[in-house]
């Protein structure tokens, strides 16, 4: 985990504020409260994780570039979400974001928090799969979030973070995303955005759920390792241009909030709404595997619970988990 | 947590099965392939814990009394289950059972694993609640449960445990005990044990349930706090003799592996067809609040799912999360 420093942060918002122009030492010494070596001290500390600043003798210091480094600092400075991300957890590397989310919720960290990294080295996918997570191209974040609702409520999150996810990677993408039931993005059939939702409560109450997003934005795909070559996309690769990390994690954040509030606000059905407009296999022949069932026929759509309904040959069946085995 | 030694275990149930006959240091030393100075410090190690053993110069060793010690060898001597207590982590003293089995299950721990301490600091009860949790006079246990099913079903647990733990105190009680909807367990409608079920899932999938489970055994009710003297009972006073904590155990773990094994094999419903030979409430007024809203009128009994039916003004409501105010 790197050390947090609060100043820093406060120093960068300084230098974005002030756009093109300089501000200077003095000014910064005194909005923090703190001494003008201490200033020097943190500028040097932020030239060091990446960001660019020009330092004038007579003017000050001002921002070189808007990017800046991909790190709890350069993230913290971008996002402008009230909730989500409120708190940034960043590590350059670490087992699964999901496991440290895990653990910080269990310790009662509030609602919003984000834990970040660079890379995992056991990034965890649904059903006890693996989640590729080389360092330097994508992004993996986990955010706690503390929602008043029962257990068998909880998968309605997972509809919204895949709407959420859908979006962010629409803004980026030249074609529009589809979901996969529940929760995967694809763009061209292939998984772009993947999603692991995990929580704890007691049997009729959550204490709090960890909402796991991975997205492949830079990671180029001849670079996939071979088993999921055929079922893995890059957004970089559909988009043709490198993908800046906290720019899309700041567009991810914004509509997670954005979908939250309106959940927490007026429910369920305007989530499932707008997933059902990013849902692509309606219509479409869809094998489901449930635990040991199996339930394969045409695709229905979902109900008003977000339960897929797939018509067999004995009828609709509801399939409520599962994993869906099909073409987009 | 109390140091492990396999050793110890196997020389008490060796001497368990030697009744009241000796069983020589060099048969000790032979079956455990240990040296028979180790079988001594072996043996010295049981006496400081508790265990009462005669030792005769020309016969060997044999148990002074049926009795153990309320600890890991001493619950783990008298368990006869293949599941629940298969691992026993035992603590003189831990914040909260339900936080440790939680923290262990997290790290892969197995099913059947049970957490017991002899106090807790923060015990830990339903809805945010404190659990009181004095040493040396009751049962505090966490047992990790691995079944798989979804989260909507993990609340049939809840009944499963309640159903168990009202067996093993009906077997203590001169009174045939009571459930409340949907887990207390009471006498003279006062509560002598209660369940917190927690669980670690993804949203369509429980990765483990922590099944908590504190029983007012021998804590004298003069003793209980204030605030929870006119709602707790004590099983010692219903009974008017002690209870031997370790014997409670073993039939408490028993009670569970039975039901377990039911549950799993046959689903929930012989489950709930005894969790309702238990419930008290059937007929009379209650009043159910659960997160904003509040529900009273006369109880209905509960459906085949376990959500509590009541009567209203307005017509039956379905109750499936909150907390019961009523007499028994």
């Amino acid at each position: 985990m790197q050390g947090k420093n609060p100043a820093e942060l406060k120093i960068i918002k300084l230098l974005k504020s002030g756009g093109a122009g300089y501000i200077s030492g003095q000014s910064i010494s005194s909005s923090l409260g703190i001494s003008r070596t201490a200033v020097w001290k943190h500028i040097n500390s932020l030239k060091e994780m990446g960001f660019s600043i020009e330092a004038s003798p007579s003017k000050g210091y001002r921002l070189g570039g808007k990017k800046g480094p991909f790190n709890g600092v350069g993230i913290a400075s971008m996002i402008s979400t009230d909730i989500i991300g409120k708190e940034i957890v960043f590590f350059t590397s670490i087992d699964s974001t999901n496991a440290k989310a895990f653990e910080l919720g269990r310790d009662g960290a509030p609602e919003g928090t984000a834990v970040i990294a660079d890379m995992q080295t056991s990034g965890k996918g649904r059903i006890g799969r693996k989640w590729e997570s080389p360092p330097g191209v994508n992004l993996y974040a986990s955010i706690i979030l503390r929602p008043g609702i029962m257990p068998q409520e909880a998968h309605q999150l997972t509809f919204l973070l895949a709407v959420a996810a859908a979006e962010a990677v629409g803004s980026y993408s030249p074609k529009r995303p589809k979901v996969k039931w529940p929760n995967d993005v694809l763009i061209d059939s292939r998984k772009v955005a993947g999603i692991l939702m995990e929580m704890d409560s007691e049997a009729d109450r959550v204490h709090f759920v960890v909402a796991g997003i991975g997205v492949n934005l830079n990671i180029r795909e001849k670079d996939f390792p071979a088993y999921i070559r055929a079922t893995a996309a890059s957004l970089r690769d559909k988009r043709g241009a490198e993908i800046d990390r906290a720019e899309f994690t700041r567009d991810l954040f914004s509509s997670i909030e954005k979908w939250y509030k309106i959940y927490l606000g007026k429910g369920f059905s305007p989530v499932l709404d707008a997933w059902k407009g990013y849902f692509g296999f309606e219509g479409k022949p869809v094998s489901v595997s449930s635990f040991n069932r199996n339930t394969s026929g045409i695709c229905m759509g979902v109900d008003k619970d977000g339960a897929l309904l797939v018509k067999t040959p004995s009828g609709v069946e509801r399939v409520i988990s599962g994993d869906v085995e099909a073409g987009e």
